[in-house]
């Protein structure tokens, strides 16, 4: 599933990463046309690498990727994951493969076409932000996608928007921002995905001390062995593995570890299939060591045979932090009526794009109740 | 129609005043449904005054509403004639109406119940921002109503958003913003409309200097006469005059005007018909007395026989402005979740909305070609 | 507007004839693209007429044009004022047009082309189908258009549909009854189309009597003259007049009518305008003579002074008559998976499309009340 | 997920059937608001009750419904199964259920309330229809369940339909036709349901054997052991192993089992995790031995090892079987509005839906190759 546990909140949300690139590599083929309409060159090979790059770009997203980047992977990023597999296909399909691969790294000579990829505003966000409103109903969180490919342009080699794009992209950037905070980082949803990487983690610990827990082989291997990024590299058979694992294998052993014997391992898989999420609670600042220790005591009461390691699983805390708008990183452009580049958040009439520059950070504790 | 001729731009936005006013008060409906649940009491009596008055907030406006006000009715505002169709319906309907009008005119003991017909959260905003998206295809100018007024509450008598509903706040505001540069304020919308003005405008000239022009009888009375505010007062048949013109009277009318033997109305009518508007110019800053006799100058090499007078009909400049939010004025309040208020510009993470609260204007320039 | 005074029943459906070209065209070019892909021959000039003939194909309709056609143009057919239009325009656009009248008359050799102008699957049904059913909100009359296009196919210089379509066919031909019934036949739609149609009777009649009735240049012309298929034919200026005439005439007319000193007229027009249409019943038999001269003797009572003949535009009665599928006139063919050919109504499992070929009628009586 | 592996031609079809009985609820919530309107009275008890039959009527239905039946569950059926279930729930929620299971056994006094939640116009069809058409994209399934249910009335009792809805009814049974043949028992699905039944029979006769096959325990519960109907009656831990039963344990083990050392499971499950399904054709007649027997020593050929009783594995044959209507079972009555009743296929005015309450049977083949 393209939103993972989303789904817990808004329960349409079962699209998946499969239709979410199917959609980007469409807009990829209106922006092809609307560029090369206004002048500008795009070879057929170019067409092909790039619609191959939109194709692959997500790739090396595992199931419930950003949970099981954290401990499963140690870390090794979906990006590298990416790669990892662009290269063992460019074996197989060879120079259209190792175009995109080009296209993907940013060290193809038109960088407009690494940018239609991964940049402010690329065909995956384009895709994503309307596909994820539909499904999840915030229909507030529409973009003006088709508008925004007609404003399409490329100023010597990078892509910009036209003026007349510029309250659209407004638009887009707070419809981005609103979509972060009420979805992607929606509280409910947050709990229940830190409740899974938990699960996880303690699921491998417990392999580590010699326990068995239920899992399909693949997943069983990353239980069971430390992977690391030299690992992926190595041996050709841990790509085999990551690519067999799906968000199937992942809930299929949850819903087995519910009777494990580990309470910590089966209370968090009870309390992730039957929905009764940690309490989560958002705060402008951190919260205090204090007031951490307070919720661990108040579990420890309930549950007196628990290590201190083990409180982990029952209260822990985060940031989460987002930003609507990069001003410095591949900022956008546009391309004025009078042949003029201007950043956006210097071109706007009063939106004060600047200030949704800085990040907004939100400090959450999540505890069992 | 509810956007008069902004269908020469957007062929769908073809739907009515009467849709607008049936959905608002489907809206209506809803809101009074959410504020009863959170435990404020509006009596059976104030839901029919104020569904009344939400229904009746836009019966003063004429057809091709502001067009219509600059000189047909003399400046008579359409909130003035509301307030005449007001009265007169009051004697033949009674209480329900004097409660509607209490409501209306902002003298009614629940404010929070005017600030659901007027204000910046109003049910007359919520309706037409996304009826007016969908008609003309804006899609991007979607606003979440639905949870807007889910997330409404009343503190003290006044209208208040709840903390949870900031984001979509947000947005409503930029999808105004959106929605004005784009359709309403759409520059070949304020061609063709500031031409229906002109037409008009000439049509009476006509009229005064003893010349005839084609209308039907309720148009003709406008056209002859000075109708001024006075006279809605004193004269009730005025009333009936004004109820009967509609967008059919106008534009039946336009039609007829191209073959007058006044060049200057035939050419205004024309050129509306056959949408061979003006062509319009916009600007940050207004446009110099010398760019406008440049303009008029042109136009006299082609029709040598026009006054200077006439002149103005072929050639004129006016500002138009928009303010996103109004940070004084009706400001929108936000409950916070400890209980507390406060003004939404000071409650927005790092969105600069007091920015979005200073007016934007354009100015534009307007000739034939 | 396409749908006359429909939106007295459904207030949705406002949109235009010109909305519905635009989309008929959009479908033709779709359908173009299908049938090349399967091999068959479209030249650039041939693409080019079927889609100024199906941009053409309704020009010749009046506002309100069933309407108009009783009385206004005495039965001349808006198939033959469109034959006017074409031909006009053939002399300024000349050869595109030449073509798209062979099309349009079925002359052309190549027949497939005439039937997606006109046959029981061209692209008027497909567009008009879809789009009366968005409108009006009834919602299941839905047509798969895009599969039904997917599904064409040329046999022997005919058009034929794909076995696999057959179920679209069906769905296509049922929902068409439904909107049939539901939406262009609908009771209070006829009994306000009728009551129009008695309106310009009158008020023709009270021209002819030597009474003025306001009108617009162009209607005016039609009122006072009996125009004949032979005065389109000899004299240019008629078919000129005919295309200035629109929906803001008519109503524009009705509206100024009401307070015509004709009981007659300003009784149907009050009506009209205030929705106080005549009420209407529905049988599967003709009502008896009888039963229309009661409901004149009603009438009578209260108008004592009307005349036999006026008591005629007070009580009416007619048939209404529509066909599902048409089994022996420009029926569908069905390709089979063999090559073979055969006609829908024997290629349906077991639905008896044939039965659907017989006209269903129903009669109505109308009468004020 | 509500339609199995529907997905694989209709990649949008992912919806759940908790989606499906929300929404069924939602639309019985609307139907029980239409009857008193009219007069017939529904007590809060029966209203609960009705809600709760109508939320509980798929409970029964394990992963792949159709699939599991046939063998992991010896063809119990799902609404013996749902009986369990709504016999084990009435124990923990008393009254209500044992209602809500006198109306899903049609054993309530009041008949029409079981016609609400099982009966050709019921709301399981009302809902799935339209959510099953909106998933796939198959745009012209959708019934006007709005008006239909505008439509219902109560007559002695039972269900029935006012006259007005007639074609309604008639699109109603149309679309439904066209979602079986096109969706449900689209010949791809139909391929893909039965490799999954024949991969789930072989890891069962594996198991038989000794062999083991990767499963969760509830799967693996099912795999080893023959469970028939009397165990679900005398061991309620097998209703339990039941309910923990989901998609994910039947993908995740057929992932799995690709790599299973016997040639026929690990070939059926690589094909549809891969999706490359065996070939299917479809006749109108029963396909004969001779056929059968060639295509299965062409797949002999192929994998000599292969017993006689292997090969019915890679070519099987079955039968389809769909009635659009049924004239004896439940039928559909129409309310006339002289207040007599008479059966939908005596009352359409020339549609020949008695045909229609023929089955269609199509016959198949499913072939390796």
């Amino acid at each position: 599933m393209q939103l993972g546990l989303t789904n817990l909140v808004y329960p349409g949300a079962l699209h998946t990463r499969f239709h979410h690139v199917l959609g980007a590599m469409h807009l990829m083929t209106k922006a092809i046309s609307v560029i090369r309409r206004k002048g500008h060159e795009i070879t057929k090979e170019e067409e092909r690498a790039v619609l191959v790059a939109i194709l692959l770009h997500d790739i090396g997203h595992g199931p419930f990727s950003h949970a099981l980047e954290y401990d499963i992977v140690n870390k090794v990023t979906h990006e590298e994951i990416s790669g990892f597999f662009i290269d063992r296909l460019s074996e197989e399909f060879g120079d259209d493969l190792k175009r995109a691969l080009l296209i993907f790294k940013n060290k193809h000579p038109k960088p407009f076409l690494y940018q239609l990829v991964s940049s402010q505003l690329d065909m995956d966000r384009l895709d994503y932000l309307n596909r994820d409103s539909f499904y999840t109903g915030v229909s507030e969180g529409v973009i003006g996608s088709d508008r925004l490919i007609e404003m399409l342009n490329v100023h010597e080699g990078h892509l910009v928007i036209e003026e007349k794009g510029i309250y659209s992209i407004e638009k887009f950037i707070i419809s981005r921002r609103l979509m972060y905070w009420q979805v992607y980082l929606h509280k409910t949803v947050v709990s229940a995905e830190y409740m899974l990487i938990h699960a996880l983690r303690r699921a491998k610990e417990l392999e580590r001390k010699g326990q068995t827990v239920f899992a399909s082989p693949s997943l069983g291997y990353f239980l069971k062995n430390e992977v690391q990024k030299i690992d992926f590299q190595s041996n050709p058979q841990i790509l085999d593995l990551f690519a067999d694992l799906d968000d199937y294998d992942i809930l299929s052993a949850i819903k087995v570890w519910q009777k494990h014997p580990d309470p910590v391992l089966s209370q968090l898989s009870t309390r992730i299939i039957h929905r009764k999420l940690y309490k989560i609670e958002i705060a402008k600042e951190p919260f205090s060591e204090d007031r951490i220790q307070l919720e661990k005591e108040i579990i420890r009461k309930q549950y007196p045979d628990l290590t201190d390691a083990d409180l982990d699983y029952f209260v822990f805390s985060d940031v989460l932090s987002n930003s609507a708008y990069f001003a410095n990183k591949q900022n956008i452009n546009i391309l004025l009526k009078n042949g003029e580049i201007i950043e956006l958040s210097k071109a706007s009439d009063n939106l004060n794009i600047s200030a949704l520059a800085h990040p907004v950070e939100k400090y959450f504790i999540c505890y069992a109740t």
